[in-house]
């Protein structure tokens, strides 16, 4: 179990039961960038009554999802925002995909991220992504995968979604110091695991006798004829919000690295339909059963990283369409704001600070009229460390007592 | 060597190489204050046509050099700069002075500055720069030092300029727990070199010995009649700004001390002339040869030292009048600060706030029109610590992989 830092042990030691409601709907990739010099963002150019009504009556601002300067994957992004200093509560992408798609992991599993992927008769890598195969194709492999006999140790190879896998190895001493298969680039050979220091050198081995099974497995499974691992990470549970915050708490979200971040902190991860709207109509549905919501809207991001400036914009718009379906259940809290930034410009994830709003009976109301990277930077709550959030949302839903005499 | 900070290791094993290039242009003291109630700064009455250009195209915001409320000294001002936290990168201001002049330190060395000054027959002092003697004589006066011998310890006396030397003591168990010989006021003696803990005893009297030899050695030349010593420390080497930022680094800088600053942190140090005018010419002439660049503007310092508004003004003007030299290079990134304030009122350093402004592709603009303390108050950066100033620069010349997957 990973120990809390201090910041969290005096948010713990001060979070009451209550039943208030926080919702925290994360719009992933939200900030954005103008397309010119003196133009607009997404989010400035997107029609949004209704999150700037939220901006109106709450609260705004501006987050650092890990500081400044830092561009985050997804999973440290949300760990910040779930309050958990994603310097301090690392975990690799495998234990997220694994965990994203129920896979019981157990302590001291190592756990890397796999994708199917093609290779020419030379070696070399063809298709990082194997032609994109099915789901049921990738389900089908990764049985095949599963056969195989590594010493020493217990190998499970879990599908996730497509060419997506997760790669588990069980046993005693192993260790997650491992670099990567995948040379994340195509016309060259995948690279041998390499220990990243001593103590990992049979586990290494035991991952580079199992890609070369695999290989052999896969030979006449083009596209899939080969596989690519990375990210190796040693899975160790975290504290959960309700541990920490005194919090029953539930996810939707779509996609499974999410489930896996949700899972982790200790979420009920809630059955739900791929689309918004179901996403939503999800939430509605089980509302009353617990304390938390954490709502994942994931398409904005792929938009952003598609360099999509007007889907992005679009897709910003659908949200603000649905949000009424939130504001009527009447939150004690409420809280939109993303991950991080996807600024269509730069097709990738960034360091630019995420405009973020938070409504309750509880906010000291600032002059921002509308929510977007530029008003925001004029909200009460200034410019602060995504971390801090957790902290905001407990306060303003009157879950945090009071520190010292 | 000194260790690197948690925040460095951070920033460490997220940079990579690149082509793209940065230029940090340092405005020594930039940061003011207004001359009466009401009035308005030197940088908010300077006429900063290409400064304000800067301001409305890139991003700008606050530093704190160290923290608020506290005045940094250059040395720490420039570490904090560089991403050094100057809290735990300490050095002493000899040891600055003698990486200056190029004097081959050496790990343990213990350092002091020290200067010529003037006693009367009493002993006690008249002036504390010995009349502001040539460097020819300041020289001089170092070679007749340098031929004085103290038992157990290598001692080098280094000229620096003027009336400013440095003081070296080389060998075994030498410790920089030592307390100053000057009292920093006129009228009183110089004070007896004290050992701040007990392994210091031995150094302090070392120094203590040196002191009463030179003494002798200088009575007859008056006004350089005795030495001053403060600001021991020992020298430890610092990883570089190749090291930590994969940024082969370059500064052009027309003072001993910050040229010792930038030597500290890696940089090759240009030769260049005096003058403004030289310094910038010298940086478009090696534009290509590096990634990074640190010009270093020392005079608007001096004029708030010396408390001369107007003159102060005028500089800023003069640095803004060259600016565009550096914007036709077009880096991909141009950041402009200063590293503390230094108000003509105060004359003096002060703890205020510096104003920042970078410009890049990459950033997203705020509502900032004019370059000067009351605008950038309202800048997309907000107000920030200094060493967060290299991660942005870094992140905006798309230096800095992304965190975590």
């Amino acid at each position: 179990m990973k120990e809390l830092t201090p910041q969290m042990k005096l948010i713990k030691a001060l979070a009451e039961s209550s039943e208030s409601k926080i919702i925290l709907l994360i719009i992933d990739g939200l900030g954005g960038l103008p397309l010119s010099e003196n133009g607009q963002t997404e989010l400035e150019i997107a029609h949004t009554p209704n999150l700037d009504s939220l901006a109106k009556r709450g609260i705004c601002g501006m987050l650092d999802p890990i500081q400044p300067g830092i561009t985050p994957g997804s999973g440290p992004a949300h760990l910040a925002l779930f309050g958990y200093d994603p310097l301090h509560f690392t975990v690799g992408r495998g234990v997220l995909e694994a965990l994203g798609v129920e896979f019981p992991l157990e302590e001291s599993d190592i756990v890397g991220r796999m994708n199917f992927a093609t290779v020419d008769k030379g070696g070399r890598l063809t298709d990082r992504r194997a032609g994109r195969i099915s789901s049921e194709k990738g389900r089908e492999l990764c049985s095949m995968l599963g056969h195989i006999n590594v010493k020493g140790v217990e190998v499970f190879v879990i599908p996730v979604s497509e060419y997506r896998a997760a790669l588990v190895l069980r046993g005693s001493d192993l260790s997650d110091r491992l670099s990567d298969s995948d040379p994340q680039a195509i016309g060259v050979a995948p690279l041998e695991v390499k220990p990243l220091s001593p103590e990992a050198r049979m586990t290494a081995q035991m991952v580079n006798d199992f890609i070369s099974r695999a290989r052999q497995v896969l030979s006449k499974q083009h596209p899939a004829n080969m596989i690519l691992c990375r990210g190796f990470g040693k899975y160790s549970p975290f504290p959960s919000m309700e541990e920490v915050y005194k919090l029953r708490s539930a996810a939707v979200v779509a996609y499974p690295m999410y489930r896996g971040v949700a899972r982790l902190v200790g979420m009920e991860v809630m059955p739900t339909g791929k689309g918004i709207e179901k996403e939503f109509s999800t939430l509605r549905e089980n509302f009353q059963s617990y304390d938390f919501w954490f709502l994942h809207i994931k398409h904005p991001d792929s938009a952003g990283e598609d360099g999509d400036f007007q889907r992005k914009v679009t897709l910003i718009e659908n949200v603000d369409q649905l949000l009424p379906h939130l504001t009527e259940l009447n939150p004690d809290v409420l809280v939109v704001t993303g991950d991080h930034s996807t600024p269509c410009t730069l097709k990738a994830h960034s360091w630019h600070t995420v405009p973020i709003v938070l409504t309750s009976r509880w906010v000291r109301p600032d002059r921002v009229e509308r929510f977007n990277e530029r008003e925001c930077l004029y909200g009460g709550l200034g410019r602060f460390p995504a971390t801090y959030l957790m902290p905001l949302a407990l306060a303003h839903a009157l879950r945090l007592k009071k520190y010292g005499a």
